[in-house]
């Protein structure tokens, strides 16, 4: 392994129902997840120098699922499965963050 | 919340015993994820604009405990509990790496 171009780390945190800050989880954090695995095994990202991790509460829960991308620190809130493939061809590959999926200025900025 | 000054990635996987890449449960990660997360509480760093966040898998299972710091993207390996103060002072809040703890450049370069 070597030090990535970009380190895309996935919200996977619950916690339990009627909790107030809801979570990730309750948004389907895992399918976004389970994606992102599955697209950096078929498209060989990891041997592409992208690392794919995923987290503990990366803060904005009621907005998620929330997926940050370092070193630029770009974060996106709102991320479903089907976004996926989206943010690795634009970010990931093309350097380009996907706008309409970026953290509000509020909670990211 | 706002985009942190610094983000702290603590690794705290774990695999199976015997497992061949073994991991940073098996080096003490959870005393180092508390460690850092007691001194987040108590010395209210979270207030002065850093993040913390416990991962799975950051990559150097072998050389564990890991911890990674972003924006810059500073890898540390074989980090113990008695570690975390000094990478508190000395990278979080006074912006010089740890020289003795850092990741070897075969496994982050």
């Amino acid at each position: 392994m070597a030090k990535p171009k970009k380190h895309v780390l996935v919200c996977v945190q619950g916690r339990p129902p009627g909790h107030p800050r809801g979570s990730c989880q309750d948004k389907g954090c895992a399918q976004v997840w389970q994606q992102f695995s599955d697209a950096f095994a078929a498209r060989k990202l990891w041997e592409s120098g992208l690392q794919l991790t995923h987290t503990s509460c990366l803060g904005p829960c009621h907005l998620g699922a929330s997926v940050l991308v370092y070193p630029e620190g770009v974060m996106y809130t709102g991320v479903q499965p089907d976004d996926v493939a989206m943010l690795i061809d634009q970010h990931l590959l093309n350097d380009t963050p996907v706008e309409r999926l970026l953290a509000p200025a509020e909670v990211w900025a």
